[in-house]
């Protein structure tokens, strides 16, 4: 071990009941930036961060947008080492139904080593592990190994609509060789983990129109189109019956799996018949040739998210209905583009569209998937940092999800993000009682001042 | 022209007025059996009809339900001759929209020779028709020359609940030779018709269940089966892309038209243009190798008539939907069996329905389509009693929708039913502005007066 990380370990030591009597304080303050009448709260918590980077050395300001303001500190004394962007944010989902928690969302409670309250893992007590390594560098050794910038958004839990413009306008400024971000979860207890691929999605809604208004199914059934059926003739021929999706050129793009990855996937722990108890259902499906891991991170689906038309109450109703509309979405994987796939959507639908229908395609906003490179400097030092930290060699895995900002930073800074989750999927996050573990806290602490160790002796880019 | 009809025919000249008035009168009471507000009025109704057949000669009386009553009357003092049972309604629909009327729904106007007012065509103006026709042979000769039975019931627009019950329990009482019913309509103006054919119906709903709850379409997506994207599969495998039927052994009972049938439906005016302008579409649709017409009236549907499931709400939300529901409904051509084609249709959608999904599948009450005898001497007496009221011999015609009491009749009393429309499809009924023809109302008394005549020579069966 260095003798600045031994510096560095002993401190978090001695802090370590400080730090968790600062989680404790950070998640009192209910920022719930869903809810207006908390928008205090959320600048309270804005403000908590900031004071927080504040007081350990970083310069960190608050900077307001058209919604809740970002945080932004840096400290940027290491000039020709590698900087990092640390992504996180300090807002929380809404807690209820509250009467399903167990303790209050805003009274954080320890109980078993777990911290409860709302935003625990999700991400208040995941990002500021970053917050309190950089501290702990910065008053255990009086400096930092490498350049570290924080961005830390308020409006994560309602789509961030302001952050993607505050880089696209600030690129010098977020400029860095990698960034990080701890808002994923390890594999399972014990297992942590670095996500390294996401899945990216497309969305659209499409409205089928047939006759002026809903038609007396008796009188006219039969000698013209029903929209509700068209749609479902539709959707029916988006895929085939193990789910390949049949638009023309769709998987062109599709960059397959390597063996060494499907290797890995298949030694990961998975007990199939407890992965459909936990969701309630009695069968897998999907495409042919691939695991459920597999189709879950690394394969492209076509989901209806909703569907509507004509007569939605009790009991029978004689109509041909004038309309029906459907919400669907893809999730995409490396490389293929949200926006041409979109558009071949809707040619490939406007193609089987029958005659006396007219299609309204409505596309949402998209956002492209995300592979990071496995070999990269930066990821083996991510690795070996955990290792350090928790004491075990992380697990590689991907994720279906996907996190915008990732991509953001890929397309806007042209860096990758090293997605480590510190939290575990049964941590409740966006449902009551959320909890965090808090030896992960630590670990999660220990490993991120680790990283900054790890990453000097890379050369910038 | 017989003596008797004579007689009829000076009567009706002289009463024409008076029965403009009782129209009136009748139409004036707000009939609407399916608001309980209007309990009294419906009462009042009944016994408006009531009191015209009794002031008439015949023996007339209210007989309670479970819901609003029936008037039943008779008048049956010629042994050896036919019996006809007249059907129809004395309740009305709801008048909503009230602002689109010109003038208020129950005060009945009169403008360029139509009446308008809610119930004008559907049906008390149509079925007045026969009690005066009944009326003016009692007073004006003082007998008929058949026997006459009226069954006008008062929850028509609400179901009928009652009505098959009632005959059910009194057979004898409404054993007939034919039935009589005036609730559909002419061809087009100054084309009377009589409608020889029905279609039936089965209906069903369907629910398909997968996941316990909503599931995160990142998460999970492409590993299980997405409920609605399995509904709309298994909606689009019931037919082919030209709306042909796929379940097995569906069209195994249907009747083909017979060739003089597709003569006859090819010589009515229908201009396919209009027609599909009239409803605000710009495609016609359906099976290879028939025409609007026949595929309206003598093919069997498979219509959507409502579907939901999994986000309703604006915007996308990226979910796999816990479930997915459909109402379905299939119109019926002779002799398909709704209860036999309901259990097909069951087996069929389960045998189709992937693993992991669970299908429910919920049956509406279904209804026999009918198929009358084009050469039995009734018809003959309806078309030949249509051509001394209209001037004009009647077209023979089929209709796409269903009611249910000829099905009934044919049921539970073993005969055909007349159905002889003196109104127009453009009588807006169940809309605002409904009306009715007086020259018509007229011409269907006259013709009702007839048919009694011409039915007076066939011997009862």
């Amino acid at each position: 071990m260095s003798a600045q990380m031994s510096l560095v370990e002993n401190f978090l030591r001695q802090q370590a009941d400080q730090n968790v009597q600062d989680l404790i304080e950070f998640l009192r303050i209910p920022s719930i930036s869903a809810d207006s009448r908390h928008q205090s709260d959320v600048l309270h918590a804005a403000e908590f961060v900031r004071k927080q980077l504040a007081d350990s050395g970083c310069t960190a300001e608050l900077i307001q947008t058209n919604g809740h303001p970002l945080v932004f500190a840096e400290w940027t004394k290491q000039p020709g080492r590698p900087t990092v962007l640390v992504y996180g944010h300090y807002d929380v989902q809404p807690p209820d139904p509250l009467e399903q928690w167990i303790t209050p969302p805003f009274e954080p409670t320890i109980r078993d080593g777990k911290i409860y309250a709302r935003g625990a893992t999700d991400d208040k007590g995941q990002m500021l592990t970053h917050v309190k390594s950089v501290a702990a560098w910065l008053k255990a050794v009086g400096e930092l190994p490498i350049n570290v910038k924080l961005l830390i958004e308020g409006e994560e839990e309602v789509g961030s609509d302001n952050l993607d413009l505050f880089i696209e306008q600030n690129r010098e400024r977020c400029a860095c060789d990698v960034a990080v971000i701890s808002d994923t979860a390890q594999y399972g207890p014990d297992m942590p983990a670095i996500t390294y691929g996401l899945r990216g999605i497309m969305a659209c809604e499409i409205t089928l129109r047939g006759p002026r208004q809903d038609l007396h199914s008796g009188v006219f059934g039969g000698s013209i189109v029903n929209p509700v059926n068209a749609l479902a003739r539709l959707i029916a021929c988006l895929q085939d019956d193990q789910g390949r999706i049949q638009i023309p050129g769709f998987y062109d793009a599709v960059i397959p799996l390597t063996d060494e990855e499907r290797r890995t996937f298949a030694a990961l722990p998975f007990n199939a018949a407890d992965d459909l108890a936990s969701i309630g259902t009695t069968a897998a499906f999907g495409e042919a040739g691939f695991t459920t891991l597999e189709r879950r991170w690394a394969r492209p689906t076509c989901d209806v998210n909703g569907i509507f038309g004509g007569y939605l109450g009790e009991g029978p109703k004689t109509i041909i209905p004038a309309s029906a509309t459907a919400k669907l979405s893809f999730r995409l994987v490396p490389d293929q583009q949200a926006d041409v796939l979109l558009d071949r959507l809707e040619k490939f639908l406007r193609e089987q569209c029958p005659p006396g229908i007219q299609l309204n395609f409505k596309k949402w906003h998209g956002c492209e998937a995300v592979l990071c490179d496995l070999n990269s400097p930066y990821m083996d030092a991510a690795r070996s940092a955990i290792k350090q930290g928790f004491g075990k060699q992380p697990v590689m895995i991907r994720e279906g999800g996907s996190i915008p900002v990732v991509a953001t930073f890929q397309r806007l800074l042209g860096v990758d993000t090293l997605l480590l989750g510190w939290g575990q999927n049964t941590d409740q996050l966006h449902s009551p009682n959320e909890h965090f573990s808090l030896n992960d806290y630590h670990r999660g602490i220990l490993a991120s001042a680790w990283l900054w160790q790890k990453l000097e002796c890379i050369p910038p880019a």
